[in-house]
C-alpha cells in the first residue's frame, strides 16, 4: 500500500536538487572555511557565495545572514542575545529597567520555552498576546501591552500547527522601529515572499527541515542595528555571533531551498489552496461536528486542521449516521497510521511534552478541541487523489 | 599540479562510506524523529540506532549520548549547563558559592571562550593552568588549584596546535569523583580509544569535522549523575539537553564515522606515528634553529608543529648555508600554499581573531615561536611522498 504523507508541517524531504548540490559539496568543499590556504578559500568562496544567494531572495545584506543549526538555536540564540546585550547597555547608563518581552501564546516552543525560562529565572518580564477566535493576533492587542522597557516582539509568521498568517507588516508598522520584532517564518517561506524588508522584521528565522532543504541547518537573518550579544562563544564565527566550525555544506543546501521555494512559491501556492479548499469542504460537510480551527482567509495554503468534536461529545459519522462514536487525536493518528496516512495533532515537536493536547487550538478558546483535532499540511507530493482517499478513511 | 593537504587538524574530508549511509538516509529517514507516524518512527529507529552504535564504541548508555551541532556548541553547552545547574542547587540551599571552573592556558577557544565570559560577567570563578614545556599539563598542577567551590575541569584530550595528549586518567584519578571532568577528544578519537570509560571523563566531545564525518555535527556524552541544566530551550529533544528537531541523517554519519575511525585506529596510528616522526626528523636536520613545539612522546600520529626560529632570528636555510631569512608563519602558510601545500600555523579558528600568533605556543614558554611556526597535520591520504615533497620546498 502506497503510504501517503500529509505532515510536511512536521518536516519535509529533501528536495533531490537540494541533496545533489550538498552531494557536489561534500566531495569538494569539505575544508575549513576558516583555513587560510586555496582548500579553506574555496570552502569560504563556496559559503559566501550561498550568503549572497540567500541575502538577494530575502532582500537583506549578505553580513545579516547568519548560519545555524536551525529554528531552535535561531531562537534561542536571538532572545537571549537581545536581552544580554540590552541588559548590558542598561547596566552601564545604570538604568535599573528589567527587559520585557511581548510575544503570543501561540508561538512555537522554541521561542516560548527560552522567554518562559528567561522570566521564570526574573531576567525579564513578558507579555503573552492571546489571538483571536480565528487565531490572528490583533496589531493592537501588542501595542497596548508595549511598555518603556520592552526591548522584543516575537510572533510567527504563520502557525506551525493551525497555519494561520499573522499581520507582520503591520504589526512592525504599530510598535514602530523598536522594540526589535524577531519573526518566525519556517512554515511560509515556501507560500509567501518572507523578506524582511516586506515584513519589517528585524530577526527572521528560517530553517531547512520545512523548506525541503538540510536537517539541522537554518538560516537567520539578524538586521544590521539590532543590538544583540553572542551566546555561543569560540572561534568567532559569523560575525561572532554563532561561533563553531562553519557548515559549508548545509549553507549550499539551504541556499538550493531557499530558490526553489522561490521559483515555486507562487505556483504550488495557489494549487495547495485549491486542493486545500476542497478538502475542508469535503471534511466539513462529512462530519457535521466538525470545524475549522483557526482562519481559512489567512491561511497557509498548505495546512488543514479539523476539531472533530470533543471527546464527550464524539463525533458523529456522516451525515444520516446515528452513529457517535468518541474521538480522541492520539488515537486517529495511530489509527490513520495503520491505514496509510501521514497525519498529526499538534506539532512534532509538541507530542515530547507528552501532553496529548494542544495549547495552540486551547489559546483560540475551543479546549474541548484541544485534544480531538487533527492537522493535515499538504507538500509538493500531495494529489488530489490523496486527499480523496484521505477523506474516503476518515 | 596535485596539492598536498596538510591540514586534517582543521578539518578532515568526509568518508566516501559516511557520505554513501548519509545520502541513503537522505532519501528514506528525512521525517521528524518526534512524529508518531510511521515515517516519523523509522527515522526515530534510525537515529536511535545511531546512537547505540555510537554509546558500544564509546563504552557509555544510550541515554547518555547526545547530538549537537558540533564541538563548540557541545562545550558551550555544557559549561553553562553546569555552571547554571549548580549555581541553581547552591541557591536553594542558600549556599553564598560562587562556582569554580579549572581549565588550562591551551584550551580550544570553544572552551576558553565561555568560561572567559563567565568569569567577565562575574558568574564564576576560574583557574588557568599552565602546561609544562612539552605542553603537557601535570594533574597536580590541577589539584593544587581545586576549592570547596570547584565545580568543573576542563582539560582537552589532545591539543588542536602541537598535539600533546593529556593524561586524562591520571587527572580524573587526582580530582576524584567530583568536581565534573570535561574532555574534548575530537583531535584525539582516529587514533586512540577516548571512550569515557576508559578516561574517566564526565563528558567527552567529539566532531563530525575532525573526524571524516559530517560537519556541523558533533557527539557529545554526558554521563548521568552530571548535573546540567539545558541552555537551549524548546521541544525538549535529546533528553531535554539540546532542543531541536533532530538531525538524524547526520547522526548516522556520525556513527559512521566514529566506527571507521575505531576499526582503523591502530594500523593507522602506526602508519602516521611513522610518517609523522620521519618528516620531524628530516626538518630539524634540516633547520638547525628548528625545534618541536610540544612533546614527541606524548604526541598525536598526525601532529607537527615545529618552530622555524623567531621573527627577529630568523631561519637559517639548509645546514651549511649562511643565508638568515625572517620566518613569519602567515607568510609561510601563504607561499607553501602557492607551491601546492595546504598547511597552518594555530589552529583555523584562531585565526579569525586576527591575532597572528599562537597563544598555545606562548603557554609553552617559547613566545618567540608563536608567530613562527607552521602545524602539518596528517591524515588518511597522506603518503611518505607528500612529505619529502614538502620537506624539499621548505
Amino acid at each position: 500500500m502506497e503510504r501517503v504523507y500529509l505532515d510536511y508541517a512536521a518536516a519535509t524531504p529533501i528536495d533531490k536538487r537540494v541533496a545533489s548540490v550538498m552531494q557536489k559539496w561534500t566531495k569538494s568543499a569539505w575544508a575549513n572555511a576558516s583555513s587560510l590556504h586555496k582548500e579553506g578559500e574555496a570552502a569560504k568562496d563556496i559559503l559566501e557565495q550561498a550568503r549572497i544567494d540567500i541575502a538577494r531572495i530575502l532582500h537583506c545584506k549578505k553580513s545579516e545572514v547568519i548560519f545555524t543549526s536551525g529554528g531552535t538555536e535561531s531562537a534561542n540564540l536571538t532572545i537571549l542575545g537581545i536581552v544580554e546585550a540590552i541588559k548590558k547597555k542598561w547596566k552601564k547608563r545604570k538604568r535599573k529597567y528589567c527587559p520585557h518581552v511581548v510575544t503570543s501564546t501561540i508561538e512555537h516552543p522554541a521561542v516560548l520555552e527560552p522567554i518562559k525560562n528567561l522570566l521564570k529565572k526574573g531576567e525579564i518580564e513578558a507579555s503573552f498576546v492571546f489571538p483571536n477566535k480565528e487565531g490572528i493576533i490583533n496589531p493592537q492587542s501588542i501595542t497596548r501591552e508595549l511598555k518603556e522597557n520592552t526591548i522584543l516582539v516575537c510572533i510567527m509568521h504563520s502557525n506551525n500547527e493551525i497555519g494561520t498568517i499573522q499581520p507582520i507588516r503591520k504589526i512592525k508598522k504599530a510598535i514602530g522601529p523598536r522594540p526589535f520584532l524577531l519573526v518566525d517564518a519556517s512554515q511560509s517561506v515556501c507560500f509567501e515572499d518572507v523578506s524582511t524588508e516586506r515584513l519589517g522584521a528585524d530577526i527572521l528565522i528560517l530553517d531547512g527541515v520545512k523548506m525541503y532543504g538540510p536537517r539541522g541547518a537554518g538560516i537567520l537573518v539578524v538586521k544590521s542595528g539590532t543590538e544583540i550579544a553572542p551566546v555561543l562563544f569560540g572561534g568567532g564565527q559569523e560575525n561572532g555571533l554563532r561561533s563553531g566550525t562553519e557548515n559549508v555544506i548545509s549553507a549550499t543546501g539551504l541556499a538550493k531551498a531557499l530558490k526553489i521555494c522561490e521559483q515555486t512559491r507562487e505556483k504550488e501556492s495557489a494549487r495547495l489552496k485549491k486542493l486545500r479548499d476542497y478538502a475542508i469542504k469535503k471534511i466539513l460537510a462529512t462530519f457535521p461536528n466538525a470545524s475549522l480551527n483557526g482562519s481559512l482567509e489567512n491561511r497557509l495554503p498548505n495546512n488543514i486542521n479539523i476539531c472533530f468534536g470533543s471527546k464527550s461529545q464524539g463525533v458523529t459519522l456522516g451525515p444520516g449516521s446515528s452513529k457517535v462514536t468518541p474521538w480522541d487525536s492520539e488515537f486517529a493518528i495511530i489509527k490513520l497510521d495503520t491505514l496509510g496516512f501521514a497525519v498529526s495533532a499538534a506539532s512534532a515537536c509538541h507530542n515530547l511534552s507528552l501532553e496529548n493536547s494542544s495549547y495552540v487550538i486551547e489559546a483560540l478558546g475551543k479546549p474541548e478541541c484541544a485534544s480531538s483535532s487533527l492537522r493535515f499540511t499538504l507538500g509538493r507530493a500531495t494529489k488530489k487523489s490523496d486527499l480523496d482517499k484521505l477523506i474516503k478513511v476518515l
